[in-house]
């Protein structure tokens, strides 16, 4: 088994999707939890000067979707053909979409701005994308491709709470329950739900 | 060999690098450009309502970035592990961060606003990714990774326009000279050097 290193903040945010792809590959890893105050002394240290980072057998790689991608490849979490790697990663990239969306808003520091943005996006940008992927995953009985657990479940499952945090519309999980239907999936995997229990 | 028709606007944009990993391949593709006033008619029957859209065998897949690295894998440009597709899909993760960064202030509409962001990204923002992305491609010899050609390399040589476009710093071709090596390296090979010709 190789060494593995997983460095990120004490937060779920991008990092858990990872964390939870190594529980389920049975991978022991170090769980390093970066404090703020230590970042700015690690940070050229890293790739990219980005959280997360995964050490593995002492090399360095960077880059959150990307890492979780190669666990998924590493456990077997990316169905059979290309053509089935290719279905996971334009599904994962359209939620990213989405993501990438809310946090442009979220990260306006105008306030006034801010909040006429998101009244926009609320009411044009953001049920369009939600409404796709709700229906992607219903059609995926409850996964977001191939209608089995893959690693793009783990994105989903790892990110959702960042999701509603730069998407924020209250009635979310009610509008768009297949989303929970997702993380429902990956935390009833019994070391997903060992793991979850344990940092409680 | 499989039937594949391969539609995006007349444009570069974000779907050549498919255009020049489908000519490398030498796979035979109807290359459908899309007008503006068509557009709307096709929309409703994309799968997320986007272009680039590949059809393989007559079935649909969207994103630009998850075609690419489909067609890297079936032309064996992913290198020889795991490890080695990880190291291309953090790299071209960061060449997406930096035109991400630019995008989300190209498509400002606020003209002022527009300008005074752009001042800031030029001096704060942009040069620390170009940088970046300047010394991982001499270290790989004119490479986005690996150190040979891989589908990363088409995504640079397909996208530097729309990144000059997003991220526009006049001087960008000289301060950071790496991303023309990638470009020259990739136009050099012979089915593409052919397909760039027949398109002028």
């Amino acid at each position: 088994m190789p060494k593995v290193v997983f460095t990120y903040f004490d937060t779920k945010g991008w990092g858990e999707q990872c964390r939870l792809l190594l529980t389920y590959g049975g991978q022991e890893f170090e769980d390093r939890r970066m404090t703020h105050d230590k970042w700015p002394e690690l940070k050229p240290k890293t790739p990219f000067g980005q959280l997360p980072m995964i050490e593995i057998d002492g090399k360095q790689y960077a880059q959150s979707l990307a890492i979780a991608r190669y666990l998924g490849r590493k456990y077997g979490l990316v169905g059979d053909t290309l053509e089935d790697a290719l279905e996971i990663d334009q599904n994962v990239d359209l939620l990213m979409d989405l993501i990438l969306k809310g946090a442009q808003i979220y990260r306006e520091s105008d306030e006034a701005r801010k909040e006429t943005l998101y009244a926009e996006a609320i009411k044009n940008v953001f049920p369009g994308y939600l409404e796709k992927l709700n229906s992607i995953i219903e059609k995926n009985n409850g996964h977001i491709a191939l209608g089995k657990l893959t690693w793009g479940d783990f994105v989903i499952a790892g990110a959702f709470g960042s999701l509603k945090m730069v998407v924020p519309m209250p009635d979310i999980e009610q509008k768009y329950p297949a989303f929970q239907k997702v993380i429902d999936n990956v935390y009833s995997i019994p070391s997903i739900k060992a793991y979850s229990e344990s940092k409680k």
